[in-house]
């Protein structure tokens, strides 16, 4: 049984469409990064009047479409002129796109499509669009490493993600990633025309810097020890808590460089740091247990069901209110905007 | 409160994908003339080496997959090289479009985008695809003419659908039916490429038969009785089921052939009534129940509620079985191909 990593769906209290703020808030920081790359580097002949947009990862909205938005309005102050819209939305198949459809703004100047699909692989044909989104998406592995899931594995890993505190098992995830990005890119280079532009919004470990010892690590650690707790009181089955690996490495900021850049049909017109406001997590149990729910707890929920889920993030409650001094210390993490133009 | 259309979703024991055999015998019937009609009209340039297609009301499959599945069939086997395929499946942003991408064929040589939005507008960019499908599609309108729905209008329909007996009635109808038909094709016509080809399957009336002479007509009259017996029970308020109409008119065949005709975007190459084993329906009370629940039977559920729509196909199977002797009787109905080609 494999996890996967989907968004909460519907419009309800516990779902990701009400929860991503926190996501929204670092497009909202690019957006003059954003306007000024698609000013001066997107480089494209629309003969045919239509410009593609497509967003990889888009879940249920509403951040995707803010997104869209921002590369809209820069590309009709870019062009100023008749110019049709088409955006391509994009995520897994069982992402919930009947709660997307409905949410999509009224009052939209384009054409909504949705592309389901994994987009480690190609969903698109050839030269479709001219501007790809990807926000929070590059920090996803395909699959879990070899190894990794077995208790009786040298390499296996106790933890539920990738700490970085074991060198081999981050090299595994780390070879996987580097194969996945690749493989993501490389899906993108052939879907994307010449001269269009790839945005990457996102987060990674700054270098040097543990995932343990940041905030995303500390929650995802204390998820996982509620879900050991779980299996103590015997609602879980501990072998199958043994095999559940959550999907995620986040690459060090170097890391992910030297991956994109080794990747020969794109130029990096942008790598950089953005710092805002709203970079860090509230520090507030609520709060946090919410925001790792409508993320981290759809794979809970798919693995060992909704009941063990909402059980689990009881305990995640009150382990979060007991480290909030621990939190309150953790290593910031780095948020960043990368523009890649096909060459 | 207005009355929407939209195919039962999921896939469950009531569900439209269990049960859409009777639209998908025509599409099987037409084949034949389909890769004619490809082979011999369809005229497009495509150096992209792209071939798009749209299908409208797709719902939730399986039918859209055959009917995407004949045209990419004909077009590979007229241009015999080597084409990516771009599948279009539009429907109204309430159908059940994660249903549908669940089921997509997995081997597909197709990439495959969901279109939410009503077909009698804009859905895609101009000159977007070059072959558009539409089955059963045709035979709708936008919205009830004024009047019809009042139970103090001159005009009101006493029935939930246009019977054809009262010619008032069903002048108001076809008036609609002009403009959303009309609508439709200029929406297409924008859409489709020059030289392209719209497809049409579905049923309308042969000249000089009443919809109530039909079999269809004879089960929505079933429908509406069965309402009517439900307000005498005090389960549903009188004046709510006077308000309540369908959004549909089968228009006859010498009135479809001159509203298409009237529309100066297209040529039409093919207007052909298709004749099949299984153009008529089963002589069964379950069938039929079942049959006119999967398409009706949500309307009825999204107006009055899930259980008054329980609880009314109880009294239209009782009603179906008690009429079959007259159903039996009832005059054919007719099914169409109609081919049109964008001039």
């Amino acid at each position: 049984m494999s996890t996967t990593f989907t968004m909460v769906g519907g419009e309800g209290p516990n779902s990701y469409q009400q929860h991503s703020k926190h996501q929204g808030a670092l497009l909202e920081a690019s957006k003059e990064r954003i306007n000024e790359a698609i000013s001066t580097k997107l480089d494209i002949d629309f003969t045919s009047g239509l410009i593609s947009i497509a967003d990889f990862g888009c879940s249920t909205g509403p951040n995707t479409f803010a997104a869209v938005q921002t590369v809209i309005d820069a590309v009709e102050h870019k062009y100023q002129k008749d110019i049709e819209f088409q955006v391509f939305f994009n995520d897994s198949s069982n992402n919930d796109f009947n709660t997307l459809f409905r949410a999509l703004p009224p009052a939209r100047r384009y054409f909504a499509t949705g592309v389901p699909g994994s987009f480690f692989g190609r969903v698109l044909p050839k030269n479709s669009y001219h501007v790809g989104v990807a926000s929070f998406a590059l920090h996803f592995v395909s699959k879990i490493p070899k190894g990794v899931r077995e208790r009786h594995s040298p390499v296996w890993n106790k933890d539920i993600h990738c700490t970085g505190f074991s060198k081999e098992v981050a090299n595994l995830y780390l070879d996987q990633y580097k194969i996945d990005v690749g493989s993501l890119l490389n899906a993108r280079a052939q879907e994307l025309v010449s001269g269009g532009l790839l945005l990457f919004l996102g987060h990674c470990l700054p270098n040097g810097v543990q995932m343990s010892e940041t905030v995303n690590g500390m929650m995802i650690d204390i998820i996982g020890f509620s879900l050991n707790e779980i299996a103590k009181k015997g609602l879980i089955d501990q072998e199958k808590l043994d095999a559940f690996k959550l999907p995620v490495y986040l690459a060090h900021a170097d890391e992910l460089k030297r991956i994109i850049e080794n990747n020969k049909c794109f130029r990096t017109e942008v790598f950089e740091k953005i710092s805002h406001s709203k970079e860090e997590y509230q520090l507030d149990s609520d709060y946090l247990t919410l925001a790792f729910k409508v993320t981290v707890g759809g794979s809970v929920a798919s693995y060992f069901g909704e009941d063990v889920m909402e059980k689990t993030y009881e305990i995640v409650k009150e382990k979060t209110e007991e480290l909030l001094p621990q939190i309150a210390n953790a290593k910031p993490g780095m948020q960043y905007l990368i523009v890649l133009r096909k060459t």
